[in-house]
């Protein structure tokens, strides 16, 4: 049976981001559809009814949601390559143990303006760091679904220092090396959107919002 | 190598239970510690120094915490029998978005005493009775990892409708048939306390906090 796999995303999100590096590291082609997110297309309102939200991966007319499982779904069903989690049981319980944390502490730290919200971030990254230690990737040699995570959030990192006017790098400079090394994987280049562009978007949202 | 087997918890723990069945369906042996939440061990500390939260599994001495991270890890360990994942990847998929949506929205109803509160948790387990639809359990023929996640959400039922003084059955009548269905199963009438019990644990702590 021929593949049809379908993606339905909005090019800032981080989540998004984390799909598309999967499907790339699996070479499975796919259709890309970009969602406006203010004016949701009946197709992601029918795919997704309980939380509405991209992305959704279509796959041979069926959906899977939440980015962090679709990540798990693309890595059982395309098996032959690229492994995203450990072979292990224990190792894939530490991976998803850290996924899940991304997952939580990313949307705690919202007040990247404010001074705590700064320090939390910091605070987070710094423990990532020491999750790293001196492997190349969370993964070991190569990426894995901790970098695959975490790499969307490393593209918005210009947008919080710029808004927060604060530097990232000066505090926890293995991220940044860890990120830079992403960016060579061609799977990573392709689909991580510029950062200025999400600054730019950012800042527009903001001007739209009345806040700045 | 002798297994060695110990869960960190907290008897009226929702999310302990879970890994309490899920161990007693696989007929895992383990050396059951409580842990007193008020005043929390240097071992629990030790083995979850992220969260600082029970329950964590405790397997030749490395720890594996979060309640769902810890059922697939049962699962994937203890593989020989009772599966509580199904076996193709896109039912994979959807066990775990369930289970991510019990997670997400259990402590989204708080307010059990607050109309609000009440009115949410009577949508959420009518959505669940539609995924549950006609089956026996969530799982099929047999309990999985939806049933696991939210049977101890069952036990604390008889404490949502004592204090908010509502009635769940009159409003979820498949949700009762269900629970009472999964208590008949030696697994789950173990590891669950009974129901009044945990009424009168939360009255104690209201009555502690000076709430009433």
């Amino acid at each position: 049976m021929a593949e049809e796999v379908k993606l339905l995303d909005f090019w800032p999100s981080m989540f998004g981001m984390r799909v598309r590096i999967a499907l790339a590291q699996k070479g499975v082609a796919y259709e890309y559809i970009e969602e406006d997110l203010r004016n949701k297309s009946p197709l992601l309102l029918q795919m997704n009814p309980i939380h509405k939200k991209i992305p959704v991966l279509i796959h041979n007319g069926k959906p899977i949601c939440e980015s962090s499982i679709i990540v798990q779904y693309i890595d059982e069903v395309w098996n032959d390559k690229a492994p995203l989690l450990p072979s292990h049981p224990y190792d894939r319980a530490q991976a998803r143990f850290w996924v899940d944390f991304i997952d939580k502490k990313i949307w705690a730290t919202k007040g990247e303006e404010h001074e705590a919200g700064k320090k939390e971030m910091i605070e987070i990254l710094k423990q990532l760091e020491q999750v790293l230690g001196e492997k190349d990737y969370f993964g070991g040699e190569s990426m894995g679904i901790i970098d695959i995570a975490l790499i969307g959030f490393y593209s918005w990192f210009y947008t919080y220092e710029t808004i927060g006017k604060f530097s990232i790098e000066a505090e926890c400079p293995k991220i940044i090396s860890w990120g830079k090394r992403c960016l060579q994987n061609e799977s990573v280049a392709k689909s991580l959107p510029d950062s200025r562009k999400i600054y730019d978007f950012v800042v527009q949202v903001q001007k739209a919002m009345g806040i700045i």
